[in-house]
């Protein structure tokens, strides 16, 4: 899957700033890929970017609407729909992440067809993926992983990346979910894969490099996640990461969605992991934590990152109150 | 995904026993659900059941014509096309494990819906399975774990509800790949299944039951192969096993499909296969070795199972030789 870009991001009529985080995201992740934002009526978020028509987007060189807001239920809005068709006719593609398909929408559907446009919708993986081989590939890798779900796995990656390349190191993100995705404008969804192509689907999105060049590969899930662990396992197959870093979120009480199961210890999830990446690189190791201390107050922050460290004896870090520069230092 | 039965099984012209092997298999584990084989002419395999024509097994009760037979690519064979519109319309449903759907050939498509019968194509998930929530199920299950792909999981689990049976107990084996569901009428192809229902899935067919019945659940694929760890890491968080069975082809130098992926130890896969385990059933445990020895003499595979014996301290069987009463034994 990969987006034509720039992007024009639409807000369409998003309530508050976290409806659009996904436009957020962009922004703040790849705003070289941003040329303008777009509204509808009645719309509260906003991304710090020019506010545009859709004539004036083509017009920056927009190559493609990027649909940056989910409403409740993560459907396609109705009144979004003469805005998306305008898009179209005014030569962009249009690309989402919602529950619904673009492609199912049948006025979008036909003008994507009449005018020879693409819609993307980035929860469908393309077809044709191989079954993962396992080979040893060239470049070096690192796959974040977590005690749980949406712990900051994705966040992680990108901060790798864009500090990796602050210093003029080679590094690309590779995304495996949707907003990552949209974000960076390819990858593959892996948990809408097929079961049997879990690993290949990896192997393909982050394949030989140069030897000093380092994938950034967005993690999914948790080996200790009742739910998810396949696709999770599947993932560290296919990364075949040299380096890996334990994400965690500390105030945490059960796993995700599942109030019966406790988040298990850090150590617990590195042995697991660590023990599933030897089997593709013998010499897989971890290099760090990544602590989301979102909930914690800047005391309580250092205090656990400190705790972390000490107790692992590799660096911690939180992606947005430190930085991961101590992360890179080890990658170097 | 649940068939009608009983079948009339449909040899086509398979042109030797082994391109049969599915039809076998049913008649093997479920010769109550066979009222007949249905030949084309030139076939060479024989299931050892009444010859009928696709009358005599409508009159002889049957409710789904079952094609057992594989031929090469397995494709619908276009000569097979004339039988299976004429089961359509004496009544039968149509049952299929093919890589090309029954669903896909315009003609028997329409002929299904015009009178209303159902095309199975087990390779294809129903729609609406869950993500799974890992909750403590009522029940026993036993779960076969492979040092590989197709080392006898199937086999074994199949055998040991047998010998349940036998004993008067309670056992069901449940379908995890299209062998297994075409031979039983239920079950869930798991590798077709999307990434992340893989636990789910599994959690729906072996469901809350009596205390003292055992799900004896089909394996598949092996946590340490590269391509396919994420199907078994799903299987064995959903199936929550009671009991383990470690599944070995001793005179095997490699990973099914991976020459450059040597088989791993039975410890190694025994260790990991327990730790994956006991997240969903911490009282998980391995209650015996079920070795393929196919392709070793009586001499050594007498040998090779005390090898084992000795080694794990497990009871250790081949089905076909031995028959699994030493495990059932100690399930008891």
């Amino acid at each position: 899957m990969s987006l034509a870009t720039p992007y024009l991001l639409f807000l369409g009529d998003a309530p508050d700033m976290l409806a659009a985080k996904v436009a957020l995201g962009v922004k703040q992740w790849r705003p070289e890929n941003c040329v303008g934002q777009m509204k509808l009526d009645g719309c509260k978020a906003d991304c710090g970017l020019k506010d545009m028509t859709i004539s004036e987007g083509v017009a920056a060189g927009a190559k493609t609407l990027l649909i940056g807001v989910a409403n409740r239920g993560g459907v396609i809005g109705p009144h979004w729909v003469a805005a998306l068709k305008e898009a179209l006719e005014a030569g962009l593609d249009l690309a989402a992440g919602l529950h619904n398909r673009l492609a199912d929408v049948p006025e979008l559907a036909e003008t994507a067809r009449r005018l020879g446009r693409t819609l993307h919708d980035v929860r469908v993986p393309a077809p044709g993926l191989p079954i993962g081989n396992g080979a040893k590939r060239s470049g070096k890798r690192l796959l974040p992983v977590g005690t749980d779900c949406s712990c900051g796995k994705m966040y992680t990656a990108l901060a790798l990346e864009e500090e990796m390349r602050a210093r003029g190191r080679k590094a690309t993100f590779r995304a495996t979910g949707q907003t990552g995705i949209l974000i960076t404008g390819e990858g593959v969804p892996l948990d809408a894969v097929v079961a049997d192509f879990i690993s290949g689907a990896i192997e393909t999105i982050c394949p030989d490099n140069d030897d000093d060049h380092w994938d950034m590969v967005e993690g999914q899930g948790s080996l200790m996640h009742p739910s998810f662990a396949g696709v999770t396992m599947g993932l560290i197959h296919g990364a075949q990461p040299d380096a890996l870093v334990i994400c965690h979120e500390p105030t945490r009480t059960h796993m995700r969605g599942l109030p019966h199961y406790p988040i298990p210890s850090m150590q617990d999830v590195m042995e697991a992991s660590l023990a599933a990446a030897k089997l593709t690189n013998p010499a897989a190791k971890f290099v760090g934590a990544s602590i989301n201390t979102h909930a914690l107050s800047p005391e309580q922050a250092q205090a656990e990152l400190a705790r972390v460290e000490d107790m692992l004896g590799l660096p911690a870090v939180d992606p947005v109150r430190t930085g991961v520069s101590a992360i890179v230092d080890v990658l170097e």
